[in-house]
């Protein structure tokens, strides 16, 4: 097989066969397929598209670039959760300790945060001491031991995704529905979990910014799933302002905190128990959603959820005690108030200029290689739909350097539209595809 | 600049700015944008287009990646003439000592053959002796002394379109109009021309099949050589049949050897004149079509256009006795007739197989690095439209091995069709763009 005919077969729109995309990913894993002939059949893929067949083939092909863990001593129904990304999105640091409370296993494995989206790695690592770089055998006694277990992708998992991703990053192939299919579905069914929920979020704070093309992503990540014997189904939930209050890792994972404890803001725990629902009857503890909820509220009400965080940190090698003492985590000493400058209601908290002031503060990262301040971030004061009178608090902005600071509010500033009328109410949850 | 970017942008099927590039094609030349980001742009390109004025830039940055030789020394209007290559296709032996006769300047620079088209460099090396690589200043002394010049391209001219065009032989990027038209063009006018007459081929020999398509990349050469200041215009014509009789290099050369003595094949002398015609008028020594025609006719007929050949072998160091005594031309011992299975009319010569057969026979190259056996070829003995009976002969095979010749017979002998009724006659110049 020549890699030139393979891509000049996609280039002219044809579909490859099994054998050509397992050539391709192949070629790439083991580093025999030069990158500028990978680089040019991703262009070509983005450009054409892949059927779902073809897809599906890419995905496991990249599944079989490494291992597929055998989570088969773990008795009962694993089930994981994966968001496509958003701005203060931290609902897996609130459902995976509920789910596993309710009895269903949950071993996640997350990113971390790019661009103005946070990741699910970053915030455990504000919880001093935490280690999210277990050995699948830690990772298989830390799940055995607590019920659940989050920690970062491991080098056997799917190494072709990490080379390809790398790749796209550099040569404008991101934006392809089945590349990012192939990705996210090879590292989740790579995981050897038997069903998967996942968010796709739309709106400007996401990856996919129309409802239309959340549900084609929706819809080609739930095909793939289904197809590789992971019951998957998904929930398409808005990202237009940020979810909950707090933006940045310490911050974030105070609130999560909160909504174990039964507080929290609204919006947060109706996504969160959405997704822990969709769970817990998955993972066969509960017959429907109605159910579901209910324990899952109980879960949060007897405080069993809160004691599973507890466990798992322990396990994992953090602090427990931030639990109960959020002096514990890291803390930024500068504040700086964002104040409205009229009064009338809150239109509009544009999710990606909070993300990018919260990179900006130093809480996430440009580049791959960037450090990440847990600390700094910023908490949210109000919400779409909220009256406001000039002078009342919107940005609540914890810094740690005054530069920083100024890169910040420069976007911060433009993040919160005030107009005299209230906007209508949009729904949290878009729909379900399953 | 981001490379990145400018690749989404193209990727978006937006227009590319002279700055994005000039920063592709520069990056290109000095190696500073890697290979994979060059492949997924030429992806781009082949896939979204570019304008005609995103093209005449890219042609000026890539002409710009070398020098454009300073023919001003040399007194006249300076004109060369193109191919888009063929099967037979030998015009420029013929054109460039007949055009140099009738006091035009031709400054060639030529290819080589790759594929199942020939190239004019490896029928030049057919002549004992015969050099093409010639420096600039040994070509600009042979172009004062004789008048005409056929040389290799140097490494000075467009290093930019050597780079590009390897990277796109191995990514699938080479079908493109405008990267196609970029590469001829900027290789053209960094000569130092002032006038450019292009053939480009269609049908199936061609490397484009298709009229309309032919007609694209023949406006598309036509209005960058005008935007350049390069006088041009072209000539669309069939290659479905091969050109003339002979194909494979040193009976190449003797085809043209002939028709400058007044015979060879009736469809070679007639494309010939054509671009030698075009070339005098463009070159300023005839006022029209017939005017033109008439001094070439001339130039035959007095023997100058042969006296010319003769000088310019000489002064590029080959042996001019070849002109009077073809045996000092490399001669393959091995024969072998290819004849007619039954009684008809010649309705079709294929090309490319013809083409095909002859770079089994060592003729031509599949790769850039395969090695020219000069003394072996096919002549065709037949022409579409000619009536056969049964046991003609209708291909002459010269080969070196039997292995060779078995190769080159799997695919000659599909070559001619005969069928009971004689095809329609169709015109050899299709057509004109200027």
């Amino acid at each position: 097989m020549r890699a030139v005919d393979v891509i000049m077969k996609k280039r002219d729109g044809g579909p490859l066969s099994r054998e050509e995309i397992r050539f391709f990913v192949d070629g790439v894993t083991t580093n025999t397929l030069p990158d500028y002939q990978a680089a040019a059949l991703l262009m070509a893929i983005l450009l054409r598209g892949m059927s779902a067949e073809e897809t599906a083939w890419l995905t496991d092909a990249m599944v079989h670039s490494g291992v597929r863990v055998d989570l088969s001593d773990t008795p009962g129904v694993k089930v994981d959760k994966h968001s496509t990304g958003g701005v203060g999105d931290k609902t897996s640091l609130v459902l995976a300790p509920l789910v596993a409370a309710c009895g269903v296993p949950v071993p996640m494995m997350s990113g971390r945060g790019l661009g103005h989206t946070g990741g699910t790695l970053d915030k455990l690592e504000a919880i001093p001491g935490f280690r999210v770089n277990l050995s699948l055998d830690e990772m298989k006694a830390a799940l055995a031991r607590v019920g659940c277990a989050m920690i970062g992708q491991t080098a056997q998992i799917a190494p072709a995704d990490k080379k390809l991703y790398a790749l796209r990053d550099v040569t404008g192939t991101v934006e392809s529905i089945p590349l990012i299919s192939a990705s996210i579905m090879s590292k989740k069914i790579a995981e050897g979990i038997d069903a998967l929920v996942l968010d796709v979020k739309t709106g400007c704070g996401a990856f996919m910014k129309t409802e239309a093309d959340s549900r084609r992503l929706a819809e080609s990540l739930v095909s793939i799933g289904n197809a590789s014997g992971v019951k998957t189904e998904a929930v398409i939930t808005a990202m237009d302002a940020p979810l909950g209050n707090a933006v940045g890792n310490a911050l974030e994972v105070i609130e999560c905190v909160e909504v174990l404890k039964g507080g929290g803001p609204s919006d947060l725990i109706e996504v969160s128990l959405e997704l822990t629902a969709r769970m817990l009857v998955l993972g066969g503890v509960a017959r429907d959603r109605p159910e579901a909820e209910r324990q899952a509220r109980r879960a949060i009400a007897s405080g069993a959820g809160l004691d599973k965080l507890r466990q798992m940190i322990e396990t994992q090698g953090g602090d427990p005690r931030i639990v109960d003492d959020y002096a514990r985590l890291p803390c930024a000493a500068g504040r700086h108030l964002v104040s409205a400058d009229r009064a009338g209601y809150v239109n509009r908290v544009d999710a990606e200029l909070v993300g990018r002031a919260s990179v900006a503060l130093g809480a996430g990262r440009d580049r791959v290689e960037d450090a990440v301040d847990h600390a700094v971030g910023i908490v949210v004061k109000v919400k779409p739909g909220d009256p406001v009178r000039a002078g009342d608090a919107m940005l609540d902005m914890h810094y740690r350097t005054r530069p920083t600071l100024d890169a910040a509010l420069a976007l911060a500033s433009r993040a919160v539209t005030i107009r005299d009328e209230r906007p209508a109410a949009s729904p949290l949850i878009v729909a379900e595809v399953r």
